[in-house]
């Protein structure tokens, strides 16, 4: 089984034969798509990664191959030597519809049995046989596109941060295990017994130290790793487009990334983005979107009714924001009719599961107001809101009452989850902006202190410097992110570059001057030999991809992704190791019991 | 300390003024390499990633100004504003020499603390304390050359392969381990207790499997890992040009692999490489150089004089001989008066670290000829290795009886040597040759028995096949390195797509069907759906940007280098990690005490 090439070389790709190469004599290599046997003739459509040719045996060509080709099934490979002629039924569905190649030449280069998976775009096989059988699934046509555009991303990336003067320095993937952010995954050191590496979240360190080095301006296109829980769309190791560069403030970076951005989408899907992009800062998408990454395609919009119900005699209202918190609602205007009441429970389920107790609602409909809140409230602020939310016939409104967190994070994903059940959105519009003024810290409820949003190096904006003792809480970051369509495609800041700004900065967050040395002491080092002014960005270039191909499955972007138990169907990893590998790096498996 | 920009914004680099530019208002950024206070005048030269301009402050600014500048030292970061003129003592050695910066304003962002590296390319500082302040190391024009010129590798790497149809394609660093070839760093699952991932060695069977997913040409540039004892010049992780094409044989991957390594060459070094490459088959590389990665740029061949000592009464050659070995030597011709007794002498040193357990040796001098092994030897037979040796007055004659392997591993190493101890390799010069035919098994003597010496995918020689089962150690392999003055800069083979031969290939392995399928399972699944022919190779990065750099220590071509005991002295990796963190990954330290 398998013949060889022999003298046979491919003269064509099987997507690129046309009316002009009629009367050629080709040669094309490739997979059996289908094969019709009509007896005296056979047809098969050969695919290789540029598309399908069909190519014809009847009986000008010897039995011998004839025969051989009675005996070729879907998936063999071929090697065929043929005349390329006019076809008879032209197929317009496909570019090379109107040729097909009579064969001269057949060789059988490899058998293949029945594959698990037909190589079609929606062969409906579920995740799991496509992951394990990942070889075959690629061969389909939206999978191979899929990687192509990647390839083209990645390659348009480089060659705008390039033509812009930046240079790509590789960074290393064996580091210091971090003391901050999210969980590291460990490798342990063989010549070093007892002490590990840890596979970078990010190159940030290591991009600063870049800058402290004189490199100016960086990229790099680059693998980092989270072990973290994974949610849908999350991948344990991940792309990144990392960037940083020297003498710069946030709009010198805001401006260079548009250009980028706009390259992009330019080259890629032949959109224009509208420059500049808009901006909005962390408080007003808070305000009116609920996320910090708000989903401009549609509206919705936040509308605080706090104020209307402040001294409300219902309770749920008044004395949430008494202890507060605030009433928020959002109109989902003209799709009243949509939901019934099931329909509202299950809004109400999901609004849940983001922490609200509760979800208030009023529907204007052609026969009157139905809520179950009404008789709670009096007729003047029942009036008031539906004023204030701009009610009408055919609207329906959501509210939630509680803590402000919980307000935003509820009623936001609400908003996006009612768009998408109600298909509103257009998935070939594009809604970019910027959001700014992020607040440099958060609060840690576990940890009973600040932590820094984004990561400690990010400087704080100018005018509130004088605030990092007072109110730390009101400090507004120099911090970016890009958000496509309600993600988060990217993100950045400005780092600070004073080392008794950073002393500030440390002392917010609670650490002593010993606990800064020992988890940053080389970065604080470096700092101190001439650092300049500095800043950067990072995309999630499979997020990026997804927006570029609308997939809504971050595998589909990915030749061997893992699931979300963090393995891979196709090579079975992880997987057990001998003892002898273990012991010599030193380390031994400890399961407990009460896992 | 520091001071924001401002408003200042950068208008040139520090290398790109020239007197076109005289008499414009500029504001440059950068580090201060050195400064001269000559008390009315100050001049600065001033640096960035670009080159150096020369900025002057004089009693045409204010007094607050000129004292700030007072207080500049080495390496603070500035930013000014000035205006361009004429230089009085024109600098030829810097491309800026001829303009200098009056400066009107003056900013300094950062002051520095005395670095403990000079910015300088020859500081002469110990490698351990650049690789601490690597930041500052990096700073250095020649670093900064090496790290731009790899830069520029990569980009040309890539539109090269883009070029040609390649797709880049992004393969996994969370593997499953190898149960073949080097050892793995393993990565302890969080998620799966008790399993781990390995880093890659190479993408290998994954970009096999990218070939069976119908990818067709593939290529990568990507990290690699190989848990290592470190010679000099290997790092735990390095970077591969990995590439991988479908429906070819040999010819067409040396073809285009030529023309790639012509457009580097041309467009990094303008070098024109003679097209076709050199090729030598391996056994003959071996024969004329003693090793597979022969250095053509200078001669002092093996030549093998077993025939002429086979029956001689010197037992050292003839019973080696007898027992299966060679006896072969070089002729350094032409510089037998470079070496004195003491040269020769640690010449033989040098010899037995590959295993040699002498150096047997004639020098034929104006005033005759001096040898330890003549009075063992018969005038015919000393005449007769003379002869053949080509020897001449002037001339040093070096042999080696032993084994085979030990003639060729320290004769072949010991023609290396004596050439860099006389000092006469051109390093302008370019040697590329390609080494072909290699054998496609070697004995283990540990494991007892064959190996494969690519990998168990790499096809035999279609007219070696019928030996596979009979003389396994003469079957030679598709399988070609590319060759650079003799260093291996790449390598790669044909790989087998017919499972019988697959077959075949894992019994002279001496694998069962059970122990191929558990080792390479998920291949050999793969191989049953249609697997077209493919082949690729995979190159060196670092390697070759030494080649391209001439650099002799492959940390000058990395941006954060590891130790050669695998460690980062600027971050101090690997490091303890707590017992929380391992517990997580279910893992404990194993330190046995007798380690």
């Amino acid at each position: 089984m398998g013949e060889s090439m022999g003298n046979l070389r491919r003269t064509n790709l099987c997507g690129e034969l046309r009316v002009e190469d009629i009367g050629k004599e080709v040669v094309l290599m490739g997979w059996v798509q289908r094969e019709r046997n009509l007896g005296s003739l056979i047809f098969i459509d050969l695919r290789d990664t540029t598309g399908i040719s069909q190519i014809v045996f009847d009986d000008t060509i010897s039995e011998d191959i004839f025969k051989k080709a009675e005996k070729v099934k879907s998936e063999y490979v071929l090697a065929i030597k043929g005349k390329v002629r006019k076809r008879q039924s032209i197929n317009k569905d496909i570019p090379t519809g109107e040729i097909e190649v009579l064969v001269s030449e057949l060789k059988i280069l490899d058998e293949a049995q029945t594959p698990p998976i037909y190589i079609k775009d929606d062969d409906n096989v579920s995740e799991n046989v496509r992951l394990k059988y990942r070889y075959l699934d690629l061969r389909k046509s939206f999978m191979q596109k899929n990687l192509k555009l990647r390839a083209k991303a990645a390659k348009i990336v480089r060659d705008f941060f390039d033509e812009n003067g930046f240079i790509e320095v590789e960074t290393p993937m064996l580091t210091k295990p971090t003391p901050e952010g999210a969980r590291d995954y460990l490798v342990p050191s063989r010549v070093n017994p007892g002490e590990f590496y840890a596979l970078p979240q990010s190159p940030q360190l290591m991009k600063q130290l870049l800058m402290v080095a004189g490199i100016d301006r960086y990229y790099q296109i680059v693998k980092c790793f989270r072990d973290e829980d994974l949610r849908a769309n999350r991948q344990p190791e991940f792309t990144q487009i990392d960037v940083e560069m020297s003498f710069v403030d946030i709009e010198d970076i805001i401006s260079i990334n548009e250009k980028f951005i706009y390259k992009l989408f330019k080259e890629l899907k032949n959109i224009e983005i509208e420059l500049p992009i808009k901006r909005m800062s962390y408080k007003e998408a808070m305000n009116r979107f609920g996320v910090d990454k708000p989903d401009l395609r549609f509206g919705f919009e936040l509308i605080d009714i706090s104020e209307i119900v402040s001294n409300s005699e219902f309770k749920v209202f008044s004395s949430t924001i008494q202890s507060g918190g605030s009433v928020r609602g959002i109109n989902i205007k003209g799709y009243g009719d949509q939901f019934t009441r099931k329909d509202i429970s299950s809004l109400e389920d999901y609004a849940k599961t983001y922490g609200a107790k509760g979800l208030a609602w009023i529907k204007l409909t052609e026969n009157g107001i139905t809520s179950p809140v009404a008789k709670f409230l009096r007729e003047e602020e029942f009036k008031a809101i539906l004023d204030k939310m701009g009610a009408e016939e055919n609207d329906l409104l959501l509210f939630v009452a509680d803590k402000q967190s919980v307000v935003y994070d509820s009623l936001g994903n609400l908003r996006n989850e009612v768009a998408k059940r109600l298909g509103i959105i257009d998935n070939n519009q594009l809604s970019l902006v910027w959001i700014t003024e992020f607040p440099l810290f958060e609060y840690d409820e576990d940890e009973k202190r600040y932590v820094a949003k984004h990561h400690p190096f990010t400087a704080p904006m100018e005018e509130d410097i004088d605030l990092l003792e007072s109110s730390p809480e009101k400090v507004r970051a120099k911090a970016y992110d890009i958000v496509i369509n309600g993600d988060e495609m990217g993100g950045g800041s400005i780092r600070i570059n004073n080392s008794s700004l950073q002393s500030r900065m440390f002392k917010a967050l609670g650490f002593t001057e010993e606990e800064a040395n020992e988890k940053f002491g080389f970065l604080l080092e470096a700092f101190k030999y001439g650092t300049p002014p500095h800043g950067g960005i990072a995309y999630g270039l499979d997020r990026l991809i997804m927006t570029l191909t609308n997939s809504s499955n971050i595998r589909d972007v990915i030749a061997f992704p893992k699931t979300q138990s963090a393995t891979c169907l196709l090579t079975d990893a992880p997987t057990n190791v001998s003892e002898g590998q273990l012991k010599e790096v030193h380390i031994k498996v400890d399961l407990e019991k009460n896992e």
